[in-house]
């Protein structure tokens, strides 16, 4: 029988009539003739509990214990969906990470999957289970401890068992209907794609649209799972949602995809440093070592020998960032003569494999920013992207004018 | 190195500040030089929200899913009580039942406990590792599966490590002083006792007292393991609580040490039966196999041929047990005219192994009883033991009177 993936998010088994409703949907894939595989995140809000024991237990935590401790909300939805499609007469049971056993790294907090064993599971299928739930987010490490994927680690579960069961196709249900050309929140007119591509998803599940862990993508586009996201709260409808897939499969060749924008973004400079080989080394080094997220990164024309280095970073590693540096400037690895840091910005990206074939984009992009009087203070592009960062308070001013300059509303 | 068990309940681990406060006992037990097993349960509540979840996704539901949810709750505190430890430069990681693995066997819900392997844990211990903390109540099937071993099943845990790794002693922290006479809600003049023998404990635990659960004592008695109860909450001091040993080590030889008070107990009645050879087990074994609890059994007089039964079963169990009593009958295997049932009894049982050498106690009982009014409607009694069912109105006033009337109050 062909097998089929359906991962429930957090807001989809929140309670136990969410878990039901799932359920419902999960036994109409039955009826259609698949063997199914559930992947369930815990219940919303059960993973943050859990954390914050952790962080308020131990701040510099043995992420071991992290994991032990964090992976217990899946467990709790994964017996509880077993037993929900027992109930309807759907033969299922469930598999925690090592009981599969999912085998990861012993990175604890985000270990990679290494590997899937499915004998276990088809042998079930064979006995006439028609069901296996899969606690998500967790796994087994080559020494026997819990390990956990990171946050919305289940996505990547998810992934993963369709790639190891050559599955037809990952359904990921979530809150949201599916991928729309920007935040609707900030732009109203933000419409729903039905399709779109891989790459254009990691630009846009990378750059803050929340909606798929960036692995999972990753993991999907690698193996060429068919990825579906939609929503668990809607009518039952085959052709719901947005289907994630290969470039070719897409029809469409508009320049702009998508619009995303990210507020949790600072941006720090490094004034006078001095410009020689081996200078962005020192300085992205100790970074990397601090496992500050460094994004966009702009070097200044040479003036004298010496250059200003601009960098972006989340927020909320700013702290570890200006200490690393100043480490390694007290220990001499790099000078410089000031460290300024401007923490109000966000990053605004504009996200089109057409972008590869149509030229003028980022000249586009720019006039419209620049008849709004939005100043752009750091630019980067790649080639199915670009990314500027602004004041943060023309976040959604900068938003609403591209999309309607790139008329993404439209079909 | 000796090692010490130690076994921290629900409301002892209730907080992260009483975690904390249980952990800085475990820290002074390796401070005298111990290598500490502990075994921790859910933090209080939590466990009994998860077994109302599957009670409502599915009230007959599968033993194995039920096992796989239940035991998640102390998979948290052992990783947070590691974590706190960790936190006071006390070396210790956590265990699940599956990575020790304890194994078990497959009867899901109440599995036993079949073998403890020792060189995982040791090894540590010879690592530099001081405490293993152990999340209690949970196993693993020779299938795999997670398995629990019925409510309280910590204790029985505890013990289990105790006679495995041949602790000195096992210490049972809980939210009371030690056991008493009597439950002191009852009879304000309840005592303290701070020895009680195996066989006592054990009669009363299983009596309803609630303390510990029965198989631990079982389990202790067996393999001569030293247990004591203590509270979590008092001052340490190295003599509190009650010791719970050997009939040898006591000293006092009262006809009665204790009395139990169980008010969760529902009196059914097979009127009618055949009293034919064979009866019996056509009547129990049903019972049996649907896993209902029959504790005191009472047969009538033959009247023509015929019998009235009664038995009496925990109140929660009142349904499954009717049910599996008529479809004994639709099919056959047991006939009767009517099924009565009382849900509103209370157990009363007197506790003493001065009782096999002193006679009159069984005479005393009723006659205290006889005086306050109070009608016995079963009566059952063993070697140490006198148990009778009453109304459950009268539960209170028949402890205070037996408490008064034995002198349990005074040493």
């Amino acid at each position: 029988m062909p097998v089929l993936v359906m991962k429930f998010g957090g807001t989809s088994v929140a309670t136990l009539d969410k878990i039901k409703r799932a359920a419902k949907r999960v036994g109409r894939e039955v009826a259609n003739g698949y063997d199914v595989i559930v992947v369930v995140s815990a219940m919303s809000g059960e993973t943050n509990k859990l954390v914050g024991y952790v962080n308020e237990t131990s701040p510099m935590y043995d992420a071991r214990e992290y994991d032990a401790i964090v992976s217990s909300g899946e467990n709790v939805t994964a017996g509880l969906m077993a037993l929900t499609l027992q109930e309807m007469d759907v033969p299922a049971r469930s598999w925690q990470g090592w009981q599969v056993p999912l085998k990861t790294t012993s990175a604890h907090g985000a270990a990679r999957i290494e590997e899937i064993p499915t004998d276990n599971i088809t042998a079930k299928f064979g006995e006439g289970m028609k069901v296996a739930v899969v606690a998500g987010f967790q796994g087994i490490s080559p020494e026997g401890r819990i390990t956990t994927l990171g946050r919305g680690g289940s996505d990547t579960t998810a992934v993963a068992f369709a790639a190891a069961f050559d599955a037809e196709r990952c359904d990921i249900y979530t809150d949201v209907d599916g991928v729309y050309t920007t935040d609707p929140r900030i732009e109203s007119k933000a419409r729903k794609m039905d399709k779109i591509a891989f790459e254009e998803m990691l630009e846009l599940a990378s750059l803050g649209a929340k909606v798929l862990q960036t692995r999972s993508v990753e993991l999907a586009m690698r193996y060429g799972v068919k990825l579906r996201v939609l929503s668990s709260f809607e009518e039952y409808d085959p052709n719901a949602g947005t289907l994630i897939c290969a470039e070719e499969e897409i029809m469409e060749n508009k320049p702009v995809s998508g619009i995303a924008a990210s507020r949790e973004e600072a941006k720090m400079t490094l004034v006078s440093v001095a410009d020689r080989p081996g200078i962005a080394a020192a300085i992205f080094g100790p970074l990397a070592d601090a496992g500050i997220n460094v994004d966009m990164i702009v070097q200044n024309i040479s003036d004298n020998g010496e250059t200003d280095m601009t960098f972006s970073c989340p927020t909320d590693q700013v702290a570890r960032a200006k200490s690393a540096l100043d480490a390694a400037k007290e220990n001499g690895a790099v000078q410089f003569a000031e460290l300024l840091c401007d923490p109000d910005v966000a990053k605004i990206s504009l996200v089109g494999i057409g972008m590869r074939s149509q030229s003028g984009v980022a000249a586009k992009m720019f006039d419209v920013l620049s008849k709004e009087g939005i100043n752009l203070k750091v630019i980067a592009t790649s080639e199915i992207k670009i990314s500027v960062l602004v004041d943060r308070k023309y976040t959604e001013l900068a938003v609403q004018s591209l999309h309607d300059a790139f008329e993404l509303d439209k079909v």
